[in-house]
């Protein structure tokens, strides 16, 4: 059954490796799985990630990076989701449109009115039937990033730690106003624990999902 | 008196030329003047329009491509224009909001009511006081454009016929709507001619410009 399965979580909160567990058990139970991760995921969206992160770029307006998060959104919706859905496979995708309110929003302080707007323009109204939130504490979440790949350390990462705190009370706000949506898991854990606890729901949500209507045609 | 002043137009209408000898004309009579271009302008929105214009990225959403456009234009906005303006100068700029609304509504038929708000928030509401439409036909335009520069063709402009004119009719009725704002003029003429006409319309627009009030705070 066709599901869409977004992950969210701060940096190092182990994203990553949870996908590619949850991807390698489904398919053991002869699912097919899609795994993708944003900004990315096509060769415009790895274009637009470039430039997201590249440190140079320290004078990117607010405006123009939620524009470009969301311009890579458009296209691994309309290239690799949606097609993905209509297939009939489950799509895991590393971060979504809640990554836009949680930094942009609940982070640098912009209008959620005008982000939940312009990702619902992204995203052709394409929203998750799963959104599993990994949480851990900043500071910790920081250290286990930096000590795995110093050199992925990289702009968006060197926002201040009060900014991440914010981002961290924002997802817990979201996941909280739309409860069904969302696992909010302890990411403190050890990684087992954490994929037997996403896995359960996962089985629970592919049972109980309605049949998923045929995708509206996006121009 | 600090001004904003864009300039509008098909491919091949010669707005590159007029904005250089508008700029020109305006230095010589003691004005100061920013001239810089949609997409691009600034290093961010460079890197953009290298995505946009690359002829490999013919799978690029339309709503990742319109996306993209407000991305540079919220970045040249907060970047090169406002700081100009607020400094007192005149600012010319080779395409801005109403691209958007002629070519990816008019012309791909995107809900111009979804760019408008995309384009109120990519700008933080910032509108020309003066926008110059040279007129062509269509035709007449893409036959100057390739004999001109034939490496410059690229994916924007292999689009097809019937777009430029839907872009075209865009562009009139947007013109039509909004007449003060405006300048509508036949760029089939001469150089001097069209150069001649502007220079008429963008001093008594200067002369009676009321004084801008300082920008919006923009986060």
């Amino acid at each position: 059954m066709a599901s869409f399965i977004t992950f969210e979580g701060p940096e190092g909160s182990g994203k990553s490796t949870q996908i590619r567990l949850l991807a390698e058990a489904l398919e053991r139970s002869g699912s097919r799985v899609t795994s993708t991760r944003e900004p990315g995921g096509t060769p415009i969206g790895n274009a637009v990630r470039a430039i997201l992160l590249d440190r140079r770029h320290t004078e990117m307006s607010p405006r123009a990076e939620t524009l470009l998060f969301n311009a890579a959104r458009a296209q691994i919706v309309d290239q690799v989701i949606r097609p993905a859905l209509q297939a009939g496979q489950i799509v895991l995708c590393d971060r979504y449109a809640d990554s836009t309110l949680a930094y942009q929003g609940y982070g640098h302080g912009q209008s959620l009115d005008d982000l939940r707007r312009l990702g619902a323009y992204a995203t052709g109204g394409l929203t998750p039937d799963l959104t599993i939130y990994l949480d851990i504490d900043v500071r910790e979440g920081l250290r286990r990033k930096q000590a795995g790949a110093a050199d992925e350390w990289n702009r968006m990462e060197e926002k201040t730690l009060a900014y991440h705190q914010a981002v961290r009370q924002g997802y817990l706000a979201l996941a909280a106003a739309e409860a069904q949506r969302w696992l909010v898991i302890d990411a403190g854990r050890s990684i087992d624990a954490i994929h037997g606890e996403i896995m359960q729901r996962v089985q629970t949500t592919l049972l109980c999902l309605p049949p998923r209507p045929a995708p509206d045609h996006q121009p």
